[in-house]
């Protein structure tokens, strides 16, 4: 299959610039203000992490005028240096949303682009919510064509992937023409990148941040009509031929506008690794049923899917970061203290000595026909006793979601913790009915002190 | 192998601390001072090339504190804005430097990350000049551990290794530690990106654009503690295992400070891919034999290292970019124009019919046994007449270096075309005697309208 026969950037470019916001379902638009209020509370939640500070601090000595608000902060930023800090904030806390087919988060980047647009033009709520859905939509569907080999070789997906949706939904929001549009997708492979090896450190958000503003700037760079490659994801040594092995094209051209990935998201109950969360389901589930005391735990067997065990596979995380990322710490938490929240995932949890020693009795087992939401937990007592739970479908997964209720009150949760000050309910009320609003900045001005 | 075994990212960056600037060979300093003599050149002969206006105009309004020059123009950016436009400008003309063993550019996105930091610090010439060396050799050996398989597979080398050098050039200037340049080089691997498929359009000065901001990037948030993976390199998830197969890390910690890579550059004395080179030496020679009219020459033969026809197989160029990689268009311009300068690879020069016409009649043949640095040219008129030349290394390779004297006309004639007003000859003495210079910020100044 040569470029030339099947142009497949040049038909995702094409239906990007010909969607309109009446093609979008009730349905499909209400998934869109969930997935923006869950987006919104965890750039609340994560803004004042240190890895947010130490960024605004690099960054602020560059940083051009004050378009865009760092969202729960005081700075303001030029629009890509926004979209930045913002997409950090909204990954920081692992709080995020999952795709499961791809494992993309993909909220972090598309709303990180477009929210940080809008100080630089004015912008309406229902232009910023089809460019979101539009964005989510390049960016899983280009995920669906190089999966699951991509994230599986090491190409931290919602980097590689987000670029795509950010400058998908920039270029919207933008009104590229079917030309732009193109080279917009072209410059986002060209800009294609992010590592799993910087799991546990800063960076894996950095992936994420990047990705949001090299999306952002290949939509501007376009606009201004900065030339690149026609097939920059089909081409001979394109995105898709150069990242991944057996591109599957039609996922990414078959039946646009009439099926929607957004509708495939969920959003996290734990702050911490998407893979974890099955697991976290059936420990909460024993602990329920009976609290032990550390000392009473002899063994605990997770079975999960090779992809947890691939991402997730840490005895012994060194800080909060790792911890995210550690199937053994997370079930530990979730059995000792029957809880899995921000508190549960951070420095001092990591280095907590019980929690330690547990987690050297936890053992993994890989099995492919466990599905990436589903886990089977046994766990033996020293006097011979056994829990089982099995959990097909994680809480927050896209069979089993959370409600509006528990979404909104997670919001709550975090913009409790990262800006305490905020109108929340208020802020709240915008976000559930975005797409009524005239104009953002409104909205904006509140999400910063 | 692992990670644990053989810490390459920390080697590498423990190097690079601990390196002063007494250890470098006269030679080699005076090596640096013609790159940087050349770079500056490229980036005066590119700066109002239409991808730099376009670049400038889409991002001026985002653009920081004006820290930086761009060269040859009046605008100032901040550093890491600068820094993508300048080298933009310093590749867009193909112009640039070569180290063939790679194929990377290596000065282009190193000299554009120090270069944009003048304005920020002060700098004196020995401190940058060290600092570029540096840059250049981490970039290299990086390319030399994933060479030839990572550009072979599309990846655009001098964007995916120059970003390490450039955290590394800037790192060093920046004064990082070891932990610091440690991250840097990590933040590097999760930027690590560009693609072949963008060559014939604006975004491959993009590629390598985004190296040079990038990596400048990487070292300003290591520089406030922003973390990374330590070993972004080799770990299993970093990048020599995840953009290329059986990297050779001896490559990059093997003999470090004994040999330098900077000595293996060449600079080009025709505007166009390296690949070309060798091919428009030999028929410069065919031509200086002999000129031809257009309808006498009945066919020509390029035989050329299989890596030159896998670049620049194009008898059909539909512009002056794709030009600069087409064998067919360099080798007709040679045949019929006697020259091969920027006039040769413009827009004109692609749509010239003439050229076109003897374009299809020149066969490509694909020889492994030949360098890349070689060719071999056969060319047969209508009359039954013969003439063949053989080149073993292409003028401005490193076996065949352009002489100081050449370096600094080109200089001038690159500055004549950017920017006319230059005092080049004044500049042209500041870039020879870089080294004993107290402050950069004199030559930046001058480098500006």
């Amino acid at each position: 299959m040569t470029s030339a026969e099947y142009p497949v950037t040049r038909r995702l470019a094409t239906f990007l610039c010909e969607s309109r916001f009446e093609d979008l379902s009730v349905l499909l638009r209400h998934e869109a203000r969930r997935a923006l209020l869950n987006w919104t509370g965890c750039a609340l939640g994560g803004c004042t992490d240190e890895a947010i500070e130490r960024s605004v601090a690099a960054l602020a000595p560059f940083a051009g005028p004050g378009q865009a608000t760092l969202i729960g902060r005081g700075e303001r930023f030029d629009a890509p240096n926004a979209s930045l800090i913002n997409a950090m904030s909204a990954n920081i806390l692992d709080y995020d949303d999952t795709h499961l087919r791809t494992v993309i988060h993909p909220s972090v980047p598309v709303a990180a682009a477009l929210f940080a647009l809008v100080g630089h033009r004015k912008v309406c709520g229902a232009q910023l919510l089809h460019a979101f859905v539009l964005g989510v939509e390049a960016e899983c569907r280009i995920g669906n064509a190089v999966s699951p080999g991509h994230y599986a070789r090491g190409w931290h997906i919602t980097g590689t992937c987000g670029v795509f949706g950010a400058a998908a939904a920039a270029g919207k929001l933008l009104h590229l023409d079917a030309q732009q549009m193109t080279w917009a997708l072209g410059m986002a492979a060209a800009q294609s990148a992010g590592l799993v090896e910087m799991f546990g450190s800063m960076s894996k958000s950095l992936n994420i941040g990047i990705a949001a503003r090299n999306g952002l700037v290949a939509a501007l760079l376009a606009k201004s009509g900065f030339t690149a490659s026609e097939t920059g994801i089909e081409g001979k040594f394109g995105f898709a031929n150069v990242l991944a092995e057996d591109p599957d094209y039609a996922a990414i051209t078959g039946g646009l506008g009439e099926s929607w990935e957004l509708l495939l998201d969920g959003y996290k109950p734990y702050p911490c690794g998407a893979v974890l969360h099955p697991v976290l389901d059936a420990c909460l589930e024993i602990r329920e049923r009976q609290a032990f005391a550390a000392d009473a735990i002899a063994s605990v067997t997770l079975r999960v899917n090779p992809l947890a065990v691939l991402r997730a596979d840490n005895p012994g995380p060194r800080n909060g970061m790792e911890a995210k990322l550690s199937l053994q710490h997370g079930a530990a938490v979730c059995l000792l203290q029957g809880a899995a929240g921000v508190r549960q995932f951070n420095d001092d949890s990591a280095a907590d000595r019980e929690l330690g020693r547990l987690r050297q009795r936890i053992v993994l087992e890989k099995d492919a026909a466990i599905k990436v939401e589903a886990a089977i937990v046994s766990l033996l007592t020293v006097d011979g006793r056994r829990f089982d739970a099995r959990v097909a479908h994680a809480l927050g997964s896209s069979a089993r979601p959370l409600s509006d209720a528990a979404l909104e009150k997670k919001f709550f949760e975090l913009a409790g913790l990262g800006m305490p000050d905020l109108a929340a309910p208020q802020v709240a009320g915008l976000l559930w009915r975005l797409d009524e609003l005239a104009d953002l900045s409104v909205l904006m001005e509140l999400l910063a002190p």
